[in-house]
């Protein structure tokens, strides 16, 4: 029943030009999704679907995702409460990134407490030393372990 | 030498809370990246960087990837000219993903001959049926034969 969601792989022409949905799975099949606030624009996380949580999001119209490394299905924000509203979903040119703009509800995304999961940048201060990162936009916006306590979302 | 650069991967404290830039590279050393438009906040594209690829990165100001497709690494606009100059590096809490802000040079940085390689939305009418792409934003900045001729870059 799901796979009738989706279109198999055609020519490259139909996957770059076409109007069919021919989403492309890696080897266990994920694709990753981009996360963008619809109000300011920034990268909120990003994380992999599989076909049901494609399914379930636009369903739903909130977004679920595939934990690697946990090994299942999973609703953001079932344990914070703050969940993704899915404003549009985009596919990139061959089909194998989507792209989600959501509405965050509540505080931030990022299960260590802050909106973004991008709260750090790449910083080089010299070309023989290592990189490093500098804290930008790292404000907490939520205490972490009162809202998951000893879950990690 | 180019080890040097990055860390080792440490605790997850360390990992999420730290200045040490540890990228986790995959099986195949790569690092996914999103990159967005600094003006307009629009997810241009999304590709990967091997080691060599973030320190070129740095090191020139202009976006390097490697393509999986290709087996090499290549300059963003080594071919067009529409090259991706960096504002700004981030990495995300668990330092598996990459973001990067840049200034577009030139119209487009899709290989379709688009501004973004995300001109497409999913969109489901019904349940039951297949969900489909509808065309957004995408209309044409540049002829890609003109530009590519008969390479994709």
């Amino acid at each position: 029943m799901i796979d009738n969601l989706f279109a198999s792989r055609g020519s490259s022409r139909e996957i770059e030009e076409g109007t069919t949905f021919a989403p492309k799975f890696d080897e266990a099949g994920l694709i990753a999704c981009v996360v963008t606030d619809i109000g300011t624009g920034e990268v909120l996380m990003v994380a992999h679907m599989n076909a049901q949580a494609i399914q379930r999001t636009v369903a739903t119209g909130e977004a679920w995702f595939y934990s690697r490394s946990r090994g299942a299905l999973w609703k953001k924000g079932e344990t914070s409460g703050h969940v993704l509203r899915l404003k549009e979903m985009r596919v990139d040119c061959d089909q194998d990134v989507l792209w989600i703009k959501v509405e965050l509800v509540g505080p931030g995304a990022c299960h260590t407490g802050r909106r973004s999961c991008f709260y750090r940048a790449v910083v080089h201060s010299a070309p023989d030393a290592p990189m490093m990162l500098e804290f930008r936009d790292a404000e907490h916006s939520f205490d972490p372990a009162a809202v998951y306590g000893a879950s990690k979302e």
